[in-house]
């Protein structure tokens, strides 16, 4: 048996990288001043800053539920899984870098498409980087708590793959119709969020006890 | 019985998320080097940053006083509210960007209603988003604390309901006298402060017990 | 009786500003590109962004410590200090602004007066504040730890409100002297990080056996 | 016996500081519009600020793993592990600025030089004041958990010393070959996460149970 950590304050530390990557895109939005003589058309032009603020905060949102969802089944978290979650971490907090991108790009033909490519292998990145460690804390011997079922670690494993699929598929839409690409990752964003799962099966209630 | 969610990180999360958009606000104000001639005047010349600043930051303080406040009478969170706490974090990391906008466009008589009404709109999607929140806690089958009482409840919905209102009027307003509007916003921020309830009501000490 | 908060989302909040704004400090070093020809010139005329950064960061870590010390005697909170606390963390978030500006402009005989007093200014009110919270906590019915002796309480006036008077003596010398005057402020700052007394006093062990 | 001081804050706020800094040196990272006829080409140009992302995120979490190795054994701090904490805090929480200066003057022969050496000098003034902090650590009496082992006190000791000794060399290497030191330094900070130890050898479990 090797080292173990234990998981409270690598919670935190993740939480915290989370928090603050979501909150940074804001500061990549800005109306130019020379808009200011009609900023009702100012604001407006802006709309793909919004669309990949909205991309970008959903998509972080879903996987800190996801990452929460992880760590409240895990006992300890071993070293392997450790170095995974700070690759994950690094992945996730490069995220504002092709977000703004892709807002400055969309308004060029010549270079939405090569930064709606960058922002989704971004994205793929992220859910390759996400299943590798779900992968990792199911393998590592005794890490996951006792009561996790088999029917749990196939969902998470479902959640986790087609969402790979999802941006192998936008990226290869982006070669064709980046602006509609943006907007399918969006769609992909929502649909984690939305089939995100409690820590509670219907039924249990150990993990919630355990907290309170 | 659906999923439930521990209430322990979601707060955690939206701590870090809320501290981040407020510390954030100050990156907006700088003096530019053209005034350092005479850098009293530059400085207060500055006026309309520190008015959005002291605004966004008793808004989000605010917010973060009734968000406390809700979590503190949740057991557990479930689906729905998860939900809806993401996008009221998703509206309150954007205020940023309003905040700015309208601090470079109080000088300037075209742009400054545009500014303070998308402003004012921001935080009246706030406010909804925080009384949607209260909605889902007060419905969803067993997340509120068992010994809230329908005082609290109705409470809770006073404090949420008339600070929309607020918000309306003062988009209104903005139509007319947009400096006057951002005075009024300033005003309701203190006022959801100073009206800001603890954890417990006079004569209770389960919740803060508990906590201990 | 009035109203009550527990302390741990409080502190939780609080750790996060101070945290940010903290780091943010460094946002505001660089050294422009035309400087590159002679980098290490150009890195050595950077020192007042240096100094600047030095002294705003022991100031906040040195109000963190203090800080920390005050709710560590807490039992609970009273709307009054959650107000205070609020106030104190507006002013604490606000320092990158008047660090910046005083770092760009003491390379400027003219303008560096005005920064220095302003920036001392804004410790002047983040002192005041400070005592401020800690009065409230002492006066507050029921607020602080049982054992907390009035030694106890002496003491924290006593590094409350000479802090204040330092920072009075600064903005007076920032009249004839800003550069000085910043360099004193450091020595403050270093001074109240020195002085900051632990959670237990010697002999005392409750307050530590409680967290663990 | 002196002051001692509770480790729970004290690691929610440095927490809070190491994942800030982390997650701010994105924003150092952008491709100029002038690229964006070739966009493909200017995000590929960019490649040092990806070399200077990668080395510093990496060796700010290797920090953060042995900063939480550190406090995990620590029952108590007293006041000089809270000095040399804020010192640590300062120096990391600085990197930013000289990552930023290492991208931005990869590109130039003149100023390469100077910036590697600055940010290797930062890293190696980062990696000292670890060594100190697990020095006073060992030192302060009775701040240990008593199930700490000699050989972790070594194991500890093995990892601070010889990575001062790697930025040694990685300064000096600097001097001849700038880009092959910053390879260099992305290697130290691997290594160091790769050579991380746990809360727990193997056989002990008593640290992990504590915080469940």
């Amino acid at each position: 048996m090797g080292d173990r950590w234990a998981t409270g304050r690598v919670e935190a530390f993740s939480d915290g990288v989370l928090a603050i990557a979501i909150t940074l895109l804001v500061l990549e939005i800005h109306v130019p001043e020379s808009e200011f003589d009609n900023l009702w058309h100012g604001i407006a032009s802006q709309w793909p800053s919004y669309l990949a603020y909205a991309t970008s905060f959903l998509t972080i949102g879903a996987f800190w539920l996801l990452h929460h969802g992880v760590f409240r089944r895990l006992q300890y978290a071993d070293t392997r899984v450790m170095r995974i979650n700070l690759l994950l971490l690094m992945a996730i907090s490069f995220l504002p870098f092709p977000t703004r991108l892709m807002a400055e790009a969309i308004h060029d033909k010549q270079a939405e498409r090569a930064a709606v490519i960058t922002y989704g292998g971004n994205l793929l990145l992220i859910s390759i980087l996400y299943a590798l460690l779900w992968e990792a804390a199911v393998r590592g011997p005794g890490l996951l708590e006792p009561d996790v079922t088999p029917e749990e670690i196939r969902a998470f494993r479902r959640i986790a793959s087609p969402s790979a699929g999802f941006y192998v598929l936008a990226t290869a839409l982006a070669l064709f119709a980046p602006r509609v690409a943006v907007f399918w990752l969006l769609g992909v964003a929502i649909t984690i969020v939305l089939r995100a799962r409690g820590d509670t099966l219907p039924g249990g209630t150990r993990r919630l006890r355990e907290e309170a």
